[in-house]
């Protein structure tokens, strides 16, 4: 812990800009809802432009409309966090596994090695899918994509999958360059 | 080329909305000053809401206020699309390397190996700090950040290049994962 | 999870011996102390002359005479086992890391990324030996082993890093090569 | 070689015990049958107790009864020792394949590369498990047991053959993190 | 770019002979139909009998009898480039790629990832190998070999991609490791 | 052992060309100096110019003027041949370091891991840029070459130190490529 105990990431970024209404309307929300503000917020919160272009970014993907319920796209989250051993969202999105799908123990799956966890054949190729995505990109090819029709996913899903997969790849090496560090009241959750 | 020459992914995502006003207006202007709708804007035209994050995210990164030159900007972005060998933006980023350096070499020479381009060495640092960011953000600590430190960035500049870093990162990730294809045009741009 | 409920590991070894005196013993002790015996005993226990073997050499290795606290040897386990991603060992020493520190959020950084931990620098020292043990042996050459004479730490003490380190790189091994599963008592644990 | 001619390693360890009876009948049959007393053994004698808990495993596991001979545990303890690049076990273990094989360029091959030795399907399966094990543990999956089934090994065949690659994935490490040096008979051993 | 801008490379190796007529000659015919002496030559000038095992050993491979086109010579040597990332290779027979072609684009994706262009399945065959024998020499088995066969290669071709292949797995690091800078002409050409 | 006893690959290139005069005296110095004609030789027999040229080549490179003795060339040699995991080469030159040195052991160590060797400082940087030459090739810098000079190489001596670890990088591959197998005579030479 490289960071002071109050400070959210190593970087000290000046206020550049007060939150707008939207953001503190969304902060206070997430205190309602969760008791806390997540740390990444108040990262992006040094500029108010900057916290709106991710959280638009985000709450699309990972609440929006998609075949892939809110579990799935939880699970893509820590196994792509768990190949970049991203501490910040490893916690986060841990504690999401474990709340949304009522079984602590498959949230401690997917942080570890996520091939010990009893998943679904089609939840499995969707999880190695995003594992590729994040580990050797490069090397997709069409038969990549196949693998996941075959198992019943459509071209919309496989984008689903691979935008998941892609944006966990970059929110884990902005946490790792910042030192971004998770709110403590995550390690508690549903355990 | 594993998609029809029409295609602009491998995947055939169903339109599912029309384009906002914004976003035509948006296209309409990258057609009047590039002479064409970059790919990756098509790619996401199937949801516009999609579009319009992306955009956002995007243009508040790469041409928002920043220390960072837009041409550095451009640098990071070729060289972690060089470590993860990803063909829509080397060839995207490659040719604006090329324009706003007027240095057609220093674009081959990002795409190849950045470790060949005469970069001055505060240049030098960030890129290096940016291809570790890609690589191997695992292990990034405190040191690596005092690097940048040392060479005269300011801490709201590391985050500007971690981001950077980090969002190529993820379209890098995005454009293999779908076998995005980049505008011919690109190829000829600035040589 | 490719095992049965039941199952210890994926393999049926049939047992060979029924437990020596001293086993039985023993496993009564873990039973009064733990609440379980560890699931890896009973994995070694169709053949009661391999139980005692690894059981003596874990004892001597983690309970026995050292300058290395029973936590710093715990430390070493988890460190080493996330580097192999050894779901069965990150589960039972990730529980002991929690336990013997009363620090919960430490288990979960040594499990997920050990530079996120607020180690001391000599243990931080020792986790980097242990971790270069684990990750790349062939490398090792005289100036790590003085990195850690320079911190403190006694041949005899770097004797027993590199044993724990070692050791561990067997058991994560044998746990994958075998799917060895952990007693679900471990995931509630001092949390 | 970084530690002084006579030294069996680079840790200078103070002697804790004297050695048992029972390791001093041990080390005489050593000097009776080998002509020498294995520095392995020398290394871990400043501790009697550390010296019998890792005889009693190492026999355990070379010489106890398991449908594997012993050069095939020889054979994988080489092939295990190839990959870490360590010195003392390819060197011990090498004379061991050429002395059990009475083929001396099996023993050269074994510590080169094993994929240029001539092994029969069944045996070249059980080291390229032995090499999956050591290189990449956390990757293993039922498919991988499943395919030494295929070749006729029992389940308990297969804990003998984890068991063996595990052991040497230990000693590799203890022996490199020691600069441990092998007695000098082993190179001119059954060339 | 480290070394001067005259330099050929970031050696100065004194000139320990004169060229001899032979080399005179080839000097002179490179300059008429390239209307330049690739550096690489002018780097072998220092002494003029590796120059000409250097010439001799290249025009054998690159323009001797072959089944392989020079085309398909040339992009096996961009494809082995790309994975080595040597910077004057690239450029030199990127632009080979791009003549012989008579497709710009080709040439940037066989430097960029050569998945992402449109090969034949015997084409693709080929590279594949070439790659294989860049990355990973120690693994590969007959069934690498095989692979070749049943697209319809010869032995004798299967000779001439590995001869390629493993011919600029040397000159690739003999320019990265003298920091070789290739002609400026060759970043225009057949663009 | 993939190829028939007799073979000296595992491909069959029909004789294209008879053995040109010089050739001929070549293999028969080979035999009488040492009691064979290398495989290598024999392999590249079917084409007389492929072999001249390939002669020409290895002893400009291995016999011809250079500060480096031929134990240094061979000591390169055996040390790139070991990251390549090649057995032909590590056969054939692994003899010649037990021949040129008179020290068996070293030959072993070479193979096994150069770390492991007495090396004069000199001597293992000289080992230290081979390899890096062979592993990392595009993240050579000035900074590796001074590293050299240092040590009192000349730009001379690291060009003959990066050609001849060059050069093994192409052997290796062409031998692991054809599978090429080492005259049985090399086993047992200098032991």
């Amino acid at each position: 812990m490289e960071n002071p105990p109050e400070a959210v990431t190593a970087l000290s970024c000046e206020k550049e800009t007060s939150l707008s209404a939207a953001m503190q309307a969304y902060f206070a929300k997430c205190d309602e809802k969760l008791g806390m503000v997540p740390n990444v917020l108040k990262a992006y919160a040094f500029n108010t432009e900057k916290l709106e272009a991710f959280v638009a970014f985000y709450n699309d993907l990972m609440l929006g409309a998609s075949n892939l319920s809110k579990l799935d796209r939880e699970l893509i989250a820590v196994a792509v966090s768990s190949v970049n051993r991203c501490y910040y969202c490893l916690t986060a999105h841990g504690a999401a596994v474990r709340q949304l799908s009522g079984d602590p123990a498959l949230g401690e799956q997917m942080v570890m090695n996520y091939r010990a966890a009893a998943l679904e054949p089609a939840q499995r190729a969707m999880i190695d899918f995003a594992v590729l995505v994040t580990e050797d990109p490069a090397r997709i090819v069409e038969a990549d994509r196949q693998r996941l029709r075959d198992c019943g996913f459509s071209d919309r899903d496989i984008w689903d999958i691979a935008a998941v997969a892609a944006f966990f790849n970059m929110t884990n090496r902005m946490a790792s360059a910042t030192d971004m560090r998770p709110n403590p009241e995550y390690h508690s959750l549903a355990r």
